[in-house]
């Protein structure tokens, strides 16, 4: 099933339109062509406002938020929910500043989002307002309580009954959900969090695979988390002597570049739950 | 001949003020370094007003481009005009927003640049104001418009006549004309197209070719379209089992850094039409 | 003593929060994680005020500096100061614009950094208000007059005095200084001056040190300072043939994720003066 959803991707080509950060635009430009879709950058509202009907999927991503990008996020928003395009949110930060988490909560009040996909701590702040000292990344009382798998399934699926999103969450085990079907997915390397923008390429990726897969969305989440989760075990297995997190970045886009479905299909683990 | 453009740049490691976009910025200084030139990224008018005027050219591109840059590129592209400065302009997703187009098309009646580089779309969009659905890139249709050479050399010519400017079309093969003289070059690889900024870097390269050849500068451009072939086609054929995208744009800027005019001279593959 | 400085980084893992540049942010991030540190990239108004209080130091850069973050800069630096945060200053392009010059000088007047860290040109600057035509690297003039350590010296600390900041000036010889005890570092490689964002890593590195080592900052500058010179050595070392500047931007965030205490004591090499 995922394996058909990567042919659909390689096979449609979608064009992503990304509101994103300026730190790891560069490496989900990357991500997005190697995987078969094509980027296109684009944040003043006047330019959004012809660029996000162009598109096949819109990533709102909230790193290095500026109050500049947010009507921009607003109008593109709202233009891909009356043509029908998936939209992900990324919310990066969510809890670590009330700017983000709000900005985040203002967007999810405005409009349905497709996808919602954030760390522990993200979806946490956006369900229940917690706060976050970990910053960008989950607070370590977030990951010890995340060991507990099944309370991260009720949290994922408590907030996508509430927003009508798919919701994943990322972590040693990545959860995906309509609130209804779960999927657990166990690929992955602790290397990922060496590299700035593993979460954001999630993010990236996944609105890739929705544009391509629009009848069919946790499936299509599904299939983006486990492609980056076998593309980082594979880039991890091939790193030599002396290599380290900069080499691991550089296989990974090859890796993305080179998978197929089949090598999807065979090294993809995940459950229903 | 374009050997001796690429020694000149060598010799003179040109200052090439960029006004760039955040996805690519960091690959085009990496680019500009490795082929002997130096960067400076400025877009704050205030800053503007003293970076430009130490520079010896100016490479002015619209990606991601935002309303508090535009008045930057105009007074840089008065003040490059005023002290003889070349000046390039690269403009990204012309075609795709009329934000993109009618700024590029502003800039254009407000100066004479002394290149503008495009894809056949942008070129298009620019010259006829004919829309592109391809985001970025060249639109389909275009490309296979494109396969006729002459008429994109027509297309080239009749821009170059119309903006005084020496317009580079980019494609499978490369034009290059000042309406009078017209170059075609064949190096290259479809590579390029799997890595972002892969024509950022062109602008940026040309830009720096003409600031080093500014008697020469259709020649400069030539040079600066034959390098980034020469190199693009280098790193492909360095690329090894199982790497990819990534690998390949690490192996294109080793290629820029490493590249001499010997190997260029005997690389490089181009007419004169 | 350097060594321990590192393996207080590792163990302490600080939260760096960095308002810099869209050209070297990625890899300054990436330095970051290499290192053992978290970067949080944060620069609207309203986002800093959350962030800085979480982070363990404080990394401002004025690369592309836009007058939209300049009030960030501000109020990041209050509420480091107020919280005893180290705070680091990299006046990128100071000389070269009078924007960059009078927003370091303005930023220096109005809070004591615990940091300040520039080349040559950009220190001079600061300290005498002499104009650059280098643009962000050091001019010709000063990198000759740079071969007299002596004299480097003295600018650095009077500077240090002027300002009540550890100084490091970099360049063949860095230097380190408070004004009282100073060091000057031999380590690295010309190459560093090949890839865009080499002295950004610095100011970004620098600041994980001193988050880490609150109590000696001088030491934590100068371990700062020989952990890329030293990583910058061995990447270059491991270089094999056609392989060029991205190779080895590559190899030294390699080198930053695997280094340890060990390594860096028996390679650094740095004087008392």
């Amino acid at each position: 099933m995922i394996g058909t959803m990567l042919d659909n991707l390689r096979n449609e080509k979608p064009l992503v339109h990304c509101i994103t950060n300026y730190v790891t635009a560069n490496i989900c430009a990357n991500a997005l062509l190697a995987i078969g879709s094509s980027p296109i950058m684009a944040d003043e509202p006047e330019d959004v406002r012809d660029i996000t009907p162009l598109c096949s999927s819109l990533n709102i991503n909230l790193g290095t938020l500026s109050k500049r990008t947010i009507p921009s996020m607003q109008e593109a928003v709202k233009t891909a929910r009356l043509k029908g395009i998936p939209i992900l949110l990324d919310p990066v930060g969510a809890g670590a500043s009330r700017f983000r988490t709000e900005t985040a909560l203002s967007l999810i009040d405005n409009a349905e989002f497709s996808i919602i996909k954030g760390n522990i701590s993200e979806i946490k702040a956006l369900f229940a307002g917690e706060k976050n000292a970990g910053g960008v990344d989950a607070a370590q009382s977030d990951l010890t309580a995340a060991k507990d798998t099944q309370r991260v399934i009720t949290l994922a699926k408590n907030f996508a009954k509430k927003t009508g999103a798919v919701v994943i969450i990322t972590g040693e085990t990545d959860i995906v959900t309509d609130g209804k079907k779960t999927y657990a997915a166990f690929n992955g390397t602790p290397m990922m969090s060496k590299v700035t923008g593993a979460g954001c390429m999630l993010g990236a990726i996944a609105s890739a695979f929705a544009g391509a897969n629009k009848p069919h969305l946790p499936e299509a989440c599904l299939a983006a988390v486990c492609t980056l989760g076998v593309c980082g075990e594979r880039a991890f297995s091939r790193l030599k002597e002396n290599e380290g997190s900069a080499s691991f970045a550089v296989n990974l886009i090859d890796e993305l570049y080179n998978i197929n479905s089949k090598i999807l299909e065979e090294n993809a683990r995940y459950e229903i739950r």
